[in-house]
């Protein structure tokens, strides 16, 4: 009954074809790429596709004036459950609002919608020669609102930092559907408290991010992609060290396991040498005349590292192509079990090797295979483990090895994400890495800016 | 008699040569380079030079207990009035909490005390070729306490960013003496609300940063520093945007207008070129086999762009002798009158030419001389101004010119700082580029992290 009134509001706000109601449509946007059946999880009571900031208000007073809560979705692309409902409300979908509404090449900014495509902002950029580093492996699907939501990175976090490093200003609607602005149009800003990176990595659950300005950079003059290989991982770990021994700066040094290059190769083959333990792919960039010496540092590195079937891309294809296989990494994961977690995990860098070493052998342990890939020169790793769900003995196996994993993590001074984020699937965990002290600041944080508990509600802690 | 009691307990908790309580102490440490008379600014009860953690929670109790303010202070370089008392209370001084605590080469971090001076780190990071690169002018005093306070940027801010873009983890002593962490030992950090950027720039309001890992970068194999003369001001910024356009990224675009350029050669000669309208400074960096490539093209846009006196460092010292000119614009400005005030203005960088012509015309109208600096690359200009506080009439003038001034940033899509903050000098103003939804937030941390208003009081708002 309080549903069906809420529902009438919407539908006498927005035209009809922009609010799902009907089961199946609920149904589909009740999900993200998280997936885990065992996480309390619920059916949205329906979904609306906003197309301006008035629109958003509009849902927001609404929610407000019935206490439901409001769940942001760009792409559905997160892996820890965080834009999904865990009781009912509403899903605001904000694929129609996918506007770049300006890119300013005197002040290397651009202005952009939540709902634009991460991989269409970089295109229209380099176009005039600019440069949005911060790239997702699904850059192709996810927008700069999950990524916001998510303070996402991906493999040039290296060389280039993360979302937050990024996003100088941004309209927010609160949770009683006011906008603020959070900073300034400025490259740099002095004036009170940094609102805009608490927004940031907040996962939806402080305010409606409906418009941001993103800083751009130069874009690099060359980029060229290095493909190695190893028959110990140890030695691709040491062409990690060597490489920031000797000041040399890729953008990229990504790694994939055994498992990974084969399981890639199977599924999407492009050539990958699957009788490898690992392989290394730096991708460096910057003035023409540097790329070769670039190049051949890197490769004097790999070779006293022994590396071997090194190979670099001349084009832009051959560079996409390398890639392509690294990313294609999780959909081809997907193949081997009817389920794949794809899990984030981060050390200070010199403990890497102990942390590859060790996640290893916890799925060994558990009888589960995982597919290693990640930034490795962050010291980030992204365990890919494929599941079935439906085997509880499996999925009890995998729920040891997943904490154990973590434990690992943090015995090694690092953390459990670095830029997946918390979630429905990690909030168990919040607490053995952040401390009490802190955690109840940030419950305090949510309050102010919540104080209905209507904005993603349950989420992170 | 209240007095006299914490200050007992300060005494009989701390050493007898940390405790300051004289009046003559207590002046010395009450006042920062802001210095201005008619902002209302009070005397410290007491200055605590603390030398552990402990001890800054030791303090803190005692604040606590007589519900006495706390106002940190590093070396008291603050142009805002940001680290003076406005009702007595304790400054608590970090010079003696100064060690670099570990340069962790592998992870490319350091850990640091709040009072390690921004050049001492600098130095010792580069000396195992490492690159910390915020650096504020009178970074040979000013600490990295301070700097994470007031978010400090400085020149190689247009390629590098500011201080928050460094600091990847921090411990902070809260109101009420606890200790908490903010982020991680990992360079990336998706767990829970980014408490670390609410903290930096919030100008010891909301709690006393006590150590802080700092990510490092590696040390760019050359630098080079090219200082250029011209006619006319518009073709200087000309070349800030021809620069842009044409992707090239140096690390820094510094300006002086012709007042800068006089009076620094007056007080302290180096050869500078007076006769001329303004110079900019522009630093390269980079691998070895760019620099020149990096010159030569930036050469050829000043050249076509009628620079002249075209001059380039060929070693540390020449590079080191240019920038000397530039940051000693503000000490040789103090020489000029009685006192100087520095301003901290930013817009988006297409609003360049109109901001540095409307604050030499309002300050030309208000009679006041100005000396221009500015990172013009970042659209960032600090407007110096000598001035003679004891003459109220000038004075009128001068604060009637810097409401214009911040009007007209404004008007241009600017703010009223970019990298020295609010502090009790500009607070009057911050409501007209903060909107009130996201100031009342701020007000709202604010009452979260220090119900009792004893961190900072009255600073920022």
């Amino acid at each position: 009954m309080l549903n069906n009134n809420f529902i009438k509001e919407l539908n006498k706000t927005f035209p009809r074809e922009n609010v799902l109601a009907e089961i199946e449509e609920r149904y589909v946007y009740s999900k993200d790429a998280s997936n885990n059946p065992y996480i309390k999880n619920s059916l949205a009571d329906a979904v609306v596709f906003v197309e301006s900031i008035e629109e958003v208000q509009s849902v927001v007073k609404i929610a407000n004036k019935y206490e439901i809560p409001i769940i942001c979705r760009g792409a559905g692309t997160n892996t820890v459950g965080a834009c999904v409902p865990t009781n009912g409300g509403i899903i605001l979908n904000f694929s129609k609002m996918n506007k770049i509404l300006e890119i300013n090449t005197q002040n290397m900014t651009a202005k952009v919608q939540p709902g634009v495509i991460i991989g269409d902002l970089q295109k229209a950029v380099e176009e005039v020669n600019l440069f949005y580093p911060p790239d997702p492996s699904n850059l192709k699907v996810s927008t700069i609102g999950g990524s916001i939501a998510q303070n996402s990175a991906g493999a040039r976090c290296f060389k280039y930092g993360a979302t937050k490093d990024y996003i100088i200003d941004m309209l927010v609607v609160t949770a009683d559907g006011k906008l603020i602005r959070t900073g300034s149009n400025t490259i740099k800003n002095a004036v009170g408290y940094n609102l805009g990176s608490i927004f940031i990595g907040s996962e939806g659950t402080l305010g409606i991010v409906v418009e941001a300005t993103i800083k751009l950079l130069p874009k690099p003059q060359c980029t060229q992609v290095i493909m190695s290989y190893f028959d110990l991982t140890q030695d691709a770990i040491n062409v990690v060290d060597k490489i920031i021994e000797k000041k040399l700066f890729p953008s990229t040094i990504d790694f994939m396991d055994n498992n990974s290059i084969k399981t890639v190769e199977r599924f999407y083959p492009t050539g990958l040498i699957c009788d490898k333990d690992c392989a290394l792919i730096i991708e460096i960039d910057g003035a023409k005349d540097t790329i070769n010496t670039q190049r051949e540092d890197i490769c004097k590195i790999l070779r006293k590292n022994n590396a071997t079937n090194i190979q670099y891309s001349t084009n832009k294809q051959e560079a996409e192509n390398i890639w392509k296989a690294r990313r294609s990494s999780m959909a081809a994961c997907t193949k081997l079990k009817p389920n794949v977690t794809t899990d984030d995990i981060i050390v200070p860098r010199s403990n890497l090797s102990k942390l590859i070493k060790g996640v290893q052998d916890i799925c060994k342990k558990h009888s589960l295979t995982t597919c290693l890939v990640g930034h490795v020169g962050d010291g980030s790793i992204h365990p890919q483990i494929p599941i079935d769900y439906s085997d509880e003995k499996e999925y009890r196996e995998y729920k040891i090895a997943k904490s154990e994993i973590y434990q690992l993590a943090i015995n090694l001074g690092g953390t459990i994400s670095g830029e997946h984020g918390i979630g429905l699937e990690k909030k168990a965990y919040i607490s053995r890495v952040v401390d009490g002290g802190a955690l109840d600041y940030m419950r305090q944080i949510k309050k102010i800016f919540d104080p209905k508990n209507i904005l993603n509600p349950y989420k992170i802690f």
